[in-house]
Protein backbone atom coordinates (compact mmCIF):
# COMPACT_ATOMS: atom_id res chain seq x y z
CA UNK A 1 0.00 0.00 0.00
CA UNK A 2 1.26 3.27 -0.35
CA UNK A 3 -0.43 6.97 -0.40
CA UNK A 4 0.90 9.53 -2.93
CA UNK A 5 0.15 12.84 -2.35
CA UNK A 6 -1.09 14.66 -5.19
CA UNK A 7 -1.29 18.69 -4.83
CA UNK A 8 1.89 19.71 -6.06
CA UNK A 9 0.98 19.53 -9.93
CA UNK A 10 1.71 22.07 -12.16
CA UNK A 11 -2.11 21.37 -14.16
CA UNK A 12 -3.66 22.35 -11.36
CA UNK A 13 -4.29 26.17 -11.75
CA UNK A 14 -4.06 27.10 -7.87
CA UNK A 15 -0.32 25.31 -7.69
CA UNK A 16 0.74 26.55 -11.35
CA UNK A 17 0.70 30.05 -9.78
CA UNK A 18 2.57 29.66 -7.04
CA UNK A 19 5.45 28.23 -8.93
CA UNK A 20 5.34 31.12 -11.46
CA UNK A 21 5.34 33.36 -8.58
CA UNK A 22 8.17 31.14 -6.81
CA UNK A 23 6.05 31.00 -3.61
CA UNK A 24 8.29 28.81 -1.76
CA UNK A 25 6.63 29.21 1.45
CA UNK A 26 3.12 28.41 0.29
CA UNK A 27 4.65 25.14 -1.69
CA UNK A 28 6.10 24.34 1.24
CA UNK A 29 2.77 24.19 3.56
CA UNK A 30 1.32 22.27 0.98
CA UNK A 31 3.71 19.83 0.95
CA UNK A 32 4.12 19.46 4.95
CA UNK A 33 0.26 19.40 4.98
CA UNK A 34 0.44 16.12 2.82
CA UNK A 35 3.18 14.77 5.05
CA UNK A 36 1.04 15.46 8.09
CA UNK A 37 -2.45 13.61 6.56
CA UNK A 38 -0.97 10.44 6.13
CA UNK A 39 1.04 10.76 2.53
CA UNK A 40 3.76 8.23 2.31
CA UNK A 41 5.52 9.68 -1.29
CA UNK A 42 4.94 13.22 -2.74
CA UNK A 43 4.14 13.77 -6.61
CA UNK A 44 5.96 17.03 -7.92
CA UNK A 45 4.74 17.83 -11.67
CA UNK A 46 5.67 21.11 -13.50
CA UNK A 47 4.57 19.59 -16.62
CA UNK A 48 2.84 22.44 -17.91
CA UNK A 49 6.34 24.09 -18.06
CA UNK A 50 7.35 23.32 -21.75
CA UNK A 51 9.93 26.11 -21.83
CA UNK A 52 11.82 25.17 -18.77
CA UNK A 53 10.40 22.23 -16.91
CA UNK A 54 13.44 20.43 -16.42
CA UNK A 55 14.61 24.18 -14.15
CA UNK A 56 11.08 24.28 -12.38
CA UNK A 57 11.27 20.72 -11.55
CA UNK A 58 14.60 21.06 -10.09
CA UNK A 59 13.48 24.01 -8.20
CA UNK A 60 10.43 22.68 -6.74
CA UNK A 61 12.58 19.59 -5.51
CA UNK A 62 14.83 21.11 -3.50
CA UNK A 63 11.78 23.59 -1.91
CA UNK A 64 10.18 20.25 -0.99
CA UNK A 65 13.14 18.82 0.34
CA UNK A 66 14.19 21.30 2.66
CA UNK A 67 11.10 20.42 4.70
CA UNK A 68 9.41 17.68 4.03
CA UNK A 69 11.78 14.05 4.55
CA UNK A 70 9.11 12.32 2.33
CA UNK A 71 10.48 10.68 -0.81
CA UNK A 72 9.30 12.06 -3.81
CA UNK A 73 7.79 10.84 -6.81
CA UNK A 74 8.76 12.72 -10.13
CA UNK A 75 5.78 12.88 -12.55
CA UNK A 76 7.09 14.06 -16.18
CA UNK A 77 6.93 12.16 -19.44
CA UNK A 78 10.25 14.74 -20.08
CA UNK A 79 13.19 12.66 -19.92
CA UNK A 80 15.07 16.43 -19.75
CA UNK A 81 13.18 17.07 -16.61
CA UNK A 82 13.61 13.49 -14.98
CA UNK A 83 17.48 13.32 -15.46
CA UNK A 84 17.91 16.31 -14.14
CA UNK A 85 16.04 15.85 -11.03
CA UNK A 86 16.64 12.11 -10.28
CA UNK A 87 20.30 13.49 -8.86
CA UNK A 88 19.09 16.37 -6.69
CA UNK A 89 16.52 13.32 -4.86
CA UNK A 90 17.92 12.37 -1.07
CA UNK A 91 14.78 11.49 1.16
CA UNK A 92 14.62 7.37 0.29
CA UNK A 93 13.84 5.67 -3.15
CA UNK A 94 12.61 8.11 -5.80
CA UNK A 95 9.58 7.19 -7.43
CA UNK A 96 9.28 7.81 -11.50
CA UNK A 97 5.57 8.30 -12.96
CA UNK A 98 5.30 6.99 -15.22
CA UNK A 99 6.65 3.87 -17.87
CA UNK A 100 4.23 2.46 -19.85
CA UNK A 101 4.13 -0.32 -22.64
CA UNK A 102 4.83 2.50 -24.99
CA UNK A 103 7.61 1.27 -27.18
CA UNK A 104 9.77 4.69 -26.86
CA UNK A 105 8.50 5.43 -23.50
CA UNK A 106 9.64 2.65 -22.13
CA UNK A 107 13.15 2.51 -24.07
CA UNK A 108 13.43 6.11 -22.45
CA UNK A 109 12.31 5.35 -19.14
CA UNK A 110 13.79 1.70 -17.95
CA UNK A 111 17.31 3.07 -18.12
CA UNK A 112 16.58 5.32 -15.72
CA UNK A 113 14.64 2.89 -13.26
CA UNK A 114 17.18 0.61 -13.74
CA UNK A 115 20.17 3.02 -13.18
CA UNK A 116 18.54 5.06 -9.80
CA UNK A 117 16.78 2.20 -8.50
CA UNK A 118 13.35 3.97 -8.52
CA UNK A 119 10.58 2.43 -7.75
CA UNK A 120 8.40 2.94 -10.80
CA UNK A 121 4.71 3.54 -11.87
CA UNK A 122 4.01 1.01 -14.93
CA UNK A 123 0.84 2.43 -17.18
CA UNK A 124 -1.07 -0.30 -18.63
CA UNK A 125 -1.29 1.14 -22.37
CA UNK A 126 1.00 0.60 -25.36
CA UNK A 127 1.40 1.89 -28.52
CA UNK A 128 -2.63 0.98 -29.66
CA UNK A 129 -4.17 3.08 -26.63
CA UNK A 130 -5.38 2.38 -23.34
CA UNK A 131 -7.13 -1.33 -23.73
CA UNK A 132 -10.96 -1.17 -22.94
CA UNK A 133 -11.99 -5.11 -22.08
CA UNK A 134 -10.76 -6.52 -19.08
CA UNK A 135 -8.64 -9.58 -21.29
CA UNK A 136 -6.75 -6.77 -22.82
CA UNK A 137 -6.19 -5.03 -19.94
CA UNK A 138 -4.96 -7.85 -18.15
CA UNK A 139 -3.12 -8.65 -21.35
CA UNK A 140 -1.03 -5.38 -21.48
CA UNK A 141 -0.60 -4.76 -18.10
CA UNK A 142 0.50 -8.53 -17.30
CA UNK A 143 3.05 -8.11 -20.11
CA UNK A 144 4.32 -4.59 -19.03
CA UNK A 145 4.78 -5.97 -15.40
CA UNK A 146 6.52 -9.11 -16.55
CA UNK A 147 9.04 -7.30 -19.07
CA UNK A 148 10.15 -4.82 -15.72
CA UNK A 149 10.68 -7.93 -13.94
CA UNK A 150 12.49 -9.67 -16.39
CA UNK A 151 14.65 -6.35 -17.17
CA UNK A 152 15.97 -6.27 -13.32
CA UNK A 153 12.86 -4.36 -11.50
CA UNK A 154 12.01 -5.95 -8.43
CA UNK A 155 8.24 -6.92 -8.03
CA UNK A 156 7.92 -4.23 -4.90
CA UNK A 157 9.21 -1.37 -6.86
CA UNK A 158 6.73 -1.63 -9.83
CA UNK A 159 3.15 0.08 -9.48
CA UNK A 160 0.71 -1.22 -12.21
CA UNK A 161 -1.72 1.42 -13.34
CA UNK A 162 -4.94 0.30 -15.21
CA UNK A 163 -5.63 4.03 -16.12
CA UNK A 164 -9.40 4.51 -15.21
CA UNK A 165 -11.65 6.26 -17.93
CA UNK A 166 -14.52 8.59 -17.56
CA UNK A 167 -17.63 7.01 -16.57
CA UNK A 168 -19.47 8.59 -19.37
CA UNK A 169 -17.26 7.14 -22.40
CA UNK A 170 -17.54 3.31 -21.13
CA UNK A 171 -20.09 0.38 -21.41
CA UNK A 172 -19.64 -1.09 -17.98
CA UNK A 173 -18.58 1.49 -16.15
CA UNK A 174 -15.56 0.67 -14.17
CA UNK A 175 -16.00 -3.03 -14.05
CA UNK A 176 -13.81 -4.16 -17.27
CA UNK A 177 -10.86 -2.44 -14.52
CA UNK A 178 -11.96 -4.09 -11.49
CA UNK A 179 -12.19 -7.45 -13.35
CA UNK A 180 -8.99 -6.82 -14.83
CA UNK A 181 -7.74 -5.83 -11.22
CA UNK A 182 -8.88 -9.00 -9.46
CA UNK A 183 -7.32 -11.21 -11.83
CA UNK A 184 -3.85 -9.80 -12.15
CA UNK A 185 -3.49 -10.05 -8.48
CA UNK A 186 -4.59 -13.51 -8.67
CA UNK A 187 -2.41 -14.20 -11.87
CA UNK A 188 0.90 -12.28 -10.33
CA UNK A 189 1.97 -12.95 -6.91
CA UNK A 190 3.19 -10.08 -5.59
CA UNK A 191 1.70 -7.74 -7.82
CA UNK A 192 0.89 -4.00 -6.64
CA UNK A 193 -1.68 -1.70 -8.19
CA UNK A 194 -1.94 2.40 -8.36
CA UNK A 195 -5.05 3.73 -8.90
CA UNK A 196 -5.61 7.77 -10.28
CA UNK A 197 -9.18 8.74 -9.13
CA UNK A 198 -10.11 11.81 -10.82
CA UNK A 199 -10.84 10.68 -14.55
CA UNK A 200 -13.96 8.24 -13.59
CA UNK A 201 -15.81 11.52 -12.64
CA UNK A 202 -14.84 13.77 -15.71
CA UNK A 203 -17.93 15.52 -17.21
CA UNK A 204 -20.39 14.67 -14.66
CA UNK A 205 -21.95 16.18 -11.05
CA UNK A 206 -19.91 15.83 -7.91
CA UNK A 207 -16.79 14.35 -8.97
CA UNK A 208 -15.28 14.27 -5.59
CA UNK A 209 -18.50 12.00 -4.43
CA UNK A 210 -17.64 9.34 -7.49
CA UNK A 211 -13.67 9.43 -7.25
CA UNK A 212 -14.01 8.29 -3.61
CA UNK A 213 -16.92 6.03 -4.40
CA UNK A 214 -14.66 4.43 -6.83
CA UNK A 215 -11.87 3.99 -4.62
CA UNK A 216 -14.13 2.29 -2.72
CA UNK A 217 -14.34 -0.30 -5.20
CA UNK A 218 -11.34 -0.03 -6.32
CA UNK A 219 -9.78 -1.76 -2.67
CA UNK A 220 -11.91 -4.24 -2.99
CA UNK A 221 -11.00 -5.29 -6.33
CA UNK A 222 -7.13 -5.56 -5.00
CA UNK A 223 -5.49 -1.54 -6.15
CA UNK A 224 -3.84 -0.85 -2.76
CA UNK A 225 -1.98 1.88 -3.87
CA UNK A 226 -3.24 5.87 -4.67
CA UNK A 227 -2.46 9.02 -5.95
CA UNK A 228 -4.93 10.98 -4.40
CA UNK A 229 -5.03 14.41 -2.18
CA UNK A 230 -4.45 13.34 1.34
CA UNK A 231 -6.22 16.54 2.53
CA UNK A 232 -9.28 15.10 1.44
CA UNK A 233 -10.44 13.76 5.16
CA UNK A 234 -13.77 12.19 2.91
CA UNK A 235 -11.27 10.39 0.72
CA UNK A 236 -8.63 9.08 3.51
CA UNK A 237 -11.77 7.79 5.26
CA UNK A 238 -13.02 5.77 2.30
CA UNK A 239 -9.50 4.78 2.07
CA UNK A 240 -9.08 3.46 5.51
CA UNK A 241 -12.95 1.83 5.83
CA UNK A 242 -12.77 0.30 2.63
CA UNK A 243 -9.55 -1.60 3.88
CA UNK A 244 -11.02 -2.15 6.97
CA UNK A 245 -13.96 -3.96 5.28
CA UNK A 246 -12.31 -5.89 2.91
CA UNK A 247 -9.98 -7.63 5.90
CA UNK A 248 -6.73 -5.92 4.79
CA UNK A 249 -6.64 -4.32 8.00
CA UNK A 250 -6.09 -6.79 10.65
CA UNK A 251 -8.23 -6.32 13.90
CA UNK A 252 -9.41 -2.90 11.84
CA UNK A 253 -6.06 -1.43 13.81
CA UNK A 254 -5.13 1.60 10.91
CA UNK A 255 -9.30 1.94 10.81
CA UNK A 256 -9.46 2.48 14.54
CA UNK A 257 -6.32 4.72 15.12
CA UNK A 258 -7.02 6.96 11.55
CA UNK A 259 -10.96 7.28 13.78
CA UNK A 260 -8.51 8.18 16.68
CA UNK A 261 -6.41 10.61 15.02
CA UNK A 262 -8.88 12.57 12.80
CA UNK A 263 -7.42 11.80 9.90
CA UNK A 264 -11.25 11.33 8.51
CA UNK A 265 -14.49 12.80 7.66
CA UNK A 266 -17.84 10.75 7.11
CA UNK B 1 -33.03 -3.83 -8.55
CA UNK B 2 -35.18 -3.11 -5.54
CA UNK B 3 -34.75 -0.56 -2.58
CA UNK B 4 -36.88 -1.64 0.68
CA UNK B 5 -37.31 1.00 2.99
CA UNK B 6 -36.53 -0.45 6.73
CA UNK B 7 -37.28 2.19 9.17
CA UNK B 8 -40.97 0.59 9.85
CA UNK B 9 -39.06 -1.62 12.03
CA UNK B 10 -40.34 -2.55 15.90
CA UNK B 11 -36.30 -3.32 16.81
CA UNK B 12 -35.63 -0.06 16.04
CA UNK B 13 -36.92 1.75 19.85
CA UNK B 14 -38.50 4.87 18.71
CA UNK B 15 -40.98 2.70 16.21
CA UNK B 16 -41.77 0.40 19.42
CA UNK B 17 -42.54 3.62 21.33
CA UNK B 18 -44.62 4.58 18.66
CA UNK B 19 -46.21 1.24 18.29
CA UNK B 20 -47.06 1.29 21.74
CA UNK B 21 -48.81 4.69 21.59
CA UNK B 22 -50.52 3.56 18.56
CA UNK B 23 -49.51 6.89 17.30
CA UNK B 24 -50.95 5.87 13.69
CA UNK B 25 -49.98 9.57 12.17
CA UNK B 26 -46.06 9.51 13.22
CA UNK B 27 -46.00 5.76 11.53
CA UNK B 28 -48.03 6.98 8.71
CA UNK B 29 -45.61 10.29 8.06
CA UNK B 30 -42.61 7.72 8.19
CA UNK B 31 -44.27 5.48 5.79
CA UNK B 32 -44.67 8.79 3.48
CA UNK B 33 -41.33 9.84 3.99
CA UNK B 34 -39.72 6.61 2.93
CA UNK B 35 -42.00 6.63 -0.62
CA UNK B 36 -41.27 10.35 -1.20
CA UNK B 37 -37.40 9.31 -0.97
CA UNK B 38 -37.22 6.37 -3.72
CA UNK B 39 -38.36 3.18 -1.36
CA UNK B 40 -40.27 0.69 -3.65
CA UNK B 41 -41.24 -1.35 -0.90
CA UNK B 42 -41.73 -0.72 2.94
CA UNK B 43 -40.80 -3.61 5.69
CA UNK B 44 -42.90 -3.98 8.18
CA UNK B 45 -42.28 -5.49 11.44
CA UNK B 46 -43.40 -6.53 15.06
CA UNK B 47 -41.15 -8.93 15.90
CA UNK B 48 -40.50 -7.28 19.37
CA UNK B 49 -43.94 -7.49 20.44
CA UNK B 50 -43.72 -11.40 21.31
CA UNK B 51 -46.90 -11.99 23.02
CA UNK B 52 -49.75 -9.85 20.20
CA UNK B 53 -47.20 -9.77 17.01
CA UNK B 54 -49.84 -10.84 14.84
CA UNK B 55 -52.83 -8.57 15.80
CA UNK B 56 -49.88 -5.79 15.84
CA UNK B 57 -48.57 -6.31 12.11
CA UNK B 58 -52.23 -6.66 10.90
CA UNK B 59 -53.00 -2.60 12.32
CA UNK B 60 -49.40 -1.47 11.04
CA UNK B 61 -50.53 -3.21 7.82
CA UNK B 62 -53.72 -1.25 7.44
CA UNK B 63 -52.17 1.72 8.95
CA UNK B 64 -49.31 2.13 6.32
CA UNK B 65 -51.75 1.39 3.05
CA UNK B 66 -54.31 4.05 4.80
CA UNK B 67 -51.40 6.31 3.19
CA UNK B 68 -48.89 4.41 0.65
CA UNK B 69 -49.60 2.74 -2.04
CA UNK B 70 -46.11 1.01 -1.72
CA UNK B 71 -46.18 -2.78 -1.91
CA UNK B 72 -45.19 -4.42 1.64
CA UNK B 73 -42.89 -6.34 2.96
CA UNK B 74 -43.88 -8.98 6.01
CA UNK B 75 -41.06 -9.12 8.16
CA UNK B 76 -41.50 -11.86 10.32
CA UNK B 77 -40.26 -15.23 11.59
CA UNK B 78 -43.95 -16.00 12.48
CA UNK B 79 -45.82 -18.43 10.69
CA UNK B 80 -49.13 -16.80 12.69
CA UNK B 81 -48.23 -13.39 12.10
CA UNK B 82 -47.39 -13.95 8.06
CA UNK B 83 -51.24 -15.77 7.61
CA UNK B 84 -52.70 -13.19 9.54
CA UNK B 85 -51.38 -9.95 7.70
CA UNK B 86 -50.87 -11.55 4.25
CA UNK B 87 -54.92 -11.48 3.01
CA UNK B 88 -54.21 -8.03 4.20
CA UNK B 89 -51.94 -6.64 1.55
CA UNK B 90 -53.50 -4.85 -1.06
CA UNK B 91 -50.71 -3.12 -3.02
CA UNK B 92 -48.95 -5.06 -5.59
CA UNK B 93 -47.31 -8.29 -4.47
CA UNK B 94 -46.23 -9.20 -1.34
CA UNK B 95 -42.68 -9.76 -0.10
CA UNK B 96 -42.08 -12.01 2.51
CA UNK B 97 -39.20 -11.22 4.69
CA UNK B 98 -37.65 -14.13 5.02
CA UNK B 99 -37.54 -17.86 4.05
CA UNK B 100 -34.17 -19.95 4.33
CA UNK B 101 -32.34 -23.25 3.82
CA UNK B 102 -33.26 -24.23 7.59
CA UNK B 103 -35.71 -27.56 7.08
CA UNK B 104 -38.44 -25.85 8.97
CA UNK B 105 -38.86 -22.07 8.80
CA UNK B 106 -38.23 -23.43 4.33
CA UNK B 107 -41.73 -25.99 4.72
CA UNK B 108 -42.86 -23.36 6.49
CA UNK B 109 -42.80 -20.23 4.56
CA UNK B 110 -42.82 -21.95 1.18
CA UNK B 111 -46.24 -22.61 1.20
CA UNK B 112 -47.32 -18.99 1.88
CA UNK B 113 -45.07 -17.99 -0.84
CA UNK B 114 -46.77 -20.16 -3.39
CA UNK B 115 -50.15 -19.98 -2.46
CA UNK B 116 -50.46 -16.29 -1.75
CA UNK B 117 -47.54 -15.91 -5.12
CA UNK B 118 -45.65 -13.42 -3.05
CA UNK B 119 -41.87 -12.43 -3.82
CA UNK B 120 -39.26 -13.92 -0.77
CA UNK B 121 -36.31 -12.75 0.42
CA UNK B 122 -34.04 -16.08 1.08
CA UNK B 123 -31.13 -16.27 3.49
CA UNK B 124 -28.22 -18.35 2.82
CA UNK B 125 -28.06 -20.16 5.70
CA UNK B 126 -28.95 -23.61 6.52
CA UNK B 127 -29.44 -25.54 9.95
CA UNK B 128 -25.76 -25.52 10.33
CA UNK B 129 -25.66 -21.55 10.42
CA UNK B 130 -24.18 -18.85 8.47
CA UNK B 131 -21.49 -19.88 6.00
CA UNK B 132 -18.16 -18.25 6.14
CA UNK B 133 -16.14 -18.87 3.15
CA UNK B 134 -17.02 -17.76 -0.65
CA UNK B 135 -17.41 -21.63 -1.47
CA UNK B 136 -20.06 -22.71 1.42
CA UNK B 137 -21.67 -19.88 0.77
CA UNK B 138 -22.06 -19.94 -3.08
CA UNK B 139 -23.14 -23.86 -2.25
CA UNK B 140 -25.72 -22.93 0.12
CA UNK B 141 -27.52 -20.17 -1.73
CA UNK B 142 -27.13 -21.84 -4.75
CA UNK B 143 -29.14 -25.05 -3.77
CA UNK B 144 -31.64 -22.59 -2.18
CA UNK B 145 -32.43 -20.49 -4.87
CA UNK B 146 -32.76 -23.92 -7.31
CA UNK B 147 -34.96 -25.99 -4.53
CA UNK B 148 -37.06 -22.41 -4.54
CA UNK B 149 -36.68 -22.10 -8.59
CA UNK B 150 -38.14 -26.32 -8.62
CA UNK B 151 -40.61 -25.61 -6.13
CA UNK B 152 -42.10 -23.00 -8.64
CA UNK B 153 -40.98 -20.03 -7.29
CA UNK B 154 -40.26 -17.82 -10.20
CA UNK B 155 -36.56 -15.98 -10.33
CA UNK B 156 -38.06 -12.50 -10.50
CA UNK B 157 -39.49 -13.35 -7.26
CA UNK B 158 -36.35 -14.62 -5.13
CA UNK B 159 -33.92 -11.95 -3.65
CA UNK B 160 -30.73 -14.19 -2.49
CA UNK B 161 -29.13 -12.47 0.80
CA UNK B 162 -25.76 -13.51 1.69
CA UNK B 163 -26.26 -12.44 5.49
CA UNK B 164 -23.27 -10.28 6.26
CA UNK B 165 -21.20 -10.99 9.24
CA UNK B 166 -19.85 -8.37 11.53
CA UNK B 167 -15.99 -7.47 10.47
CA UNK B 168 -14.78 -7.43 13.92
CA UNK B 169 -15.71 -11.27 13.91
CA UNK B 170 -14.23 -11.94 10.22
CA UNK B 171 -11.20 -13.03 8.60
CA UNK B 172 -10.60 -11.76 5.19
CA UNK B 173 -13.78 -9.01 6.47
CA UNK B 174 -16.61 -9.06 3.34
CA UNK B 175 -14.17 -10.17 0.56
CA UNK B 176 -15.86 -14.09 0.65
CA UNK B 177 -19.32 -12.64 0.88
CA UNK B 178 -18.59 -10.25 -2.30
CA UNK B 179 -16.69 -13.41 -4.32
CA UNK B 180 -19.74 -15.41 -3.63
CA UNK B 181 -21.72 -12.98 -4.91
CA UNK B 182 -19.34 -12.56 -7.95
CA UNK B 183 -19.66 -16.40 -8.32
CA UNK B 184 -23.80 -16.66 -8.01
CA UNK B 185 -24.32 -13.76 -10.18
CA UNK B 186 -21.83 -15.68 -12.64
CA UNK B 187 -23.40 -19.19 -12.62
CA UNK B 188 -26.99 -18.39 -12.60
CA UNK B 189 -28.68 -16.19 -15.14
CA UNK B 190 -31.32 -14.16 -13.55
CA UNK B 191 -30.02 -14.04 -10.05
CA UNK B 192 -31.11 -11.29 -7.73
CA UNK B 193 -28.83 -10.73 -4.38
CA UNK B 194 -30.33 -8.31 -1.34
CA UNK B 195 -28.05 -6.86 1.20
CA UNK B 196 -28.74 -5.59 5.13
CA UNK B 197 -26.27 -3.11 5.76
CA UNK B 198 -25.84 -2.68 9.27
CA UNK B 199 -24.32 -5.66 10.68
CA UNK B 200 -21.18 -5.35 8.68
CA UNK B 201 -20.03 -2.58 10.96
CA UNK B 202 -21.28 -3.63 14.67
CA UNK B 203 -19.27 -3.00 17.46
CA UNK B 204 -17.33 -0.35 15.24
CA UNK B 205 -16.88 3.73 15.27
CA UNK B 206 -18.87 5.49 12.16
CA UNK B 207 -20.87 3.16 11.40
CA UNK B 208 -22.70 4.75 9.13
CA UNK B 209 -20.04 5.20 6.65
CA UNK B 210 -18.99 1.39 7.24
CA UNK B 211 -22.76 0.80 6.14
CA UNK B 212 -22.41 3.15 3.14
CA UNK B 213 -19.24 2.28 1.84
CA UNK B 214 -20.07 -1.85 2.27
CA UNK B 215 -23.03 -1.35 -0.16
CA UNK B 216 -20.67 0.50 -2.55
CA UNK B 217 -17.95 -2.57 -2.93
CA UNK B 218 -21.53 -4.62 -2.96
CA UNK B 219 -22.93 -3.07 -5.64
CA UNK B 220 -19.80 -3.77 -7.45
CA UNK B 221 -19.39 -7.39 -6.70
CA UNK B 222 -23.49 -7.37 -8.25
CA UNK B 223 -25.51 -6.89 -5.24
CA UNK B 224 -28.36 -4.71 -6.42
CA UNK B 225 -31.37 -4.91 -3.64
CA UNK B 226 -31.06 -3.59 -0.31
CA UNK B 227 -32.97 -2.63 3.13
CA UNK B 228 -31.71 -0.18 3.99
CA UNK B 229 -33.26 4.01 5.25
CA UNK B 230 -34.05 5.88 2.23
CA UNK B 231 -33.66 8.83 4.42
CA UNK B 232 -30.10 8.57 5.04
CA UNK B 233 -29.50 10.92 1.61
CA UNK B 234 -25.47 10.01 1.93
CA UNK B 235 -26.53 6.54 1.56
CA UNK B 236 -28.91 6.78 -1.17
CA UNK B 237 -26.05 8.96 -3.10
CA UNK B 238 -23.74 5.92 -2.60
CA UNK B 239 -26.50 3.95 -4.14
CA UNK B 240 -26.75 5.97 -7.15
CA UNK B 241 -22.95 6.81 -7.59
CA UNK B 242 -22.21 3.09 -7.02
CA UNK B 243 -24.83 1.81 -9.93
CA UNK B 244 -23.12 4.37 -12.40
CA UNK B 245 -19.70 3.45 -11.64
CA UNK B 246 -20.32 -0.17 -12.52
CA UNK B 247 -22.50 0.89 -15.66
CA UNK B 248 -25.47 -0.50 -14.42
CA UNK B 249 -27.17 3.12 -14.98
CA UNK B 250 -27.08 3.97 -18.61
CA UNK B 251 -25.67 7.42 -19.43
CA UNK B 252 -25.59 7.74 -15.62
CA UNK B 253 -28.74 8.98 -16.38
CA UNK B 254 -30.62 7.79 -12.86
CA UNK B 255 -27.37 9.47 -10.84
CA UNK B 256 -28.16 12.75 -12.90
CA UNK B 257 -31.67 12.84 -12.17
CA UNK B 258 -31.02 11.42 -8.28
CA UNK B 259 -28.54 14.64 -8.41
CA UNK B 260 -31.25 17.27 -9.83
CA UNK B 261 -33.99 15.62 -7.17
CA UNK B 262 -31.41 16.37 -4.46
CA UNK B 263 -32.10 12.49 -3.38
CA UNK B 264 -28.82 12.70 -2.05
CA UNK B 265 -26.07 13.53 0.20
CA UNK B 266 -22.31 14.10 -0.55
Amino acid sequence: MLIIGELLNSSRSAIRALLEAEDKAALQEIAQAQEAAGAQYLDVNCGVFIEDEAERLCWLVDVVQEVSSLPLCLDSPNMVALKAALPLLKNGQPLINSISAEHDRYEQVLPLVLEHKTKVIALAMDDSGIPDTAEARVAVAGRLWDDLRLAGVAKEDIYLDLLVQPLANTAGGVLPLLEAARQLCEAKAGIQLIGGLSNVSYGLPNRALLNRYFLIQAIAAGIDSFILNPLDKKLMGAYYAARALVGRDKYCAAYLKAHRKGYYGN
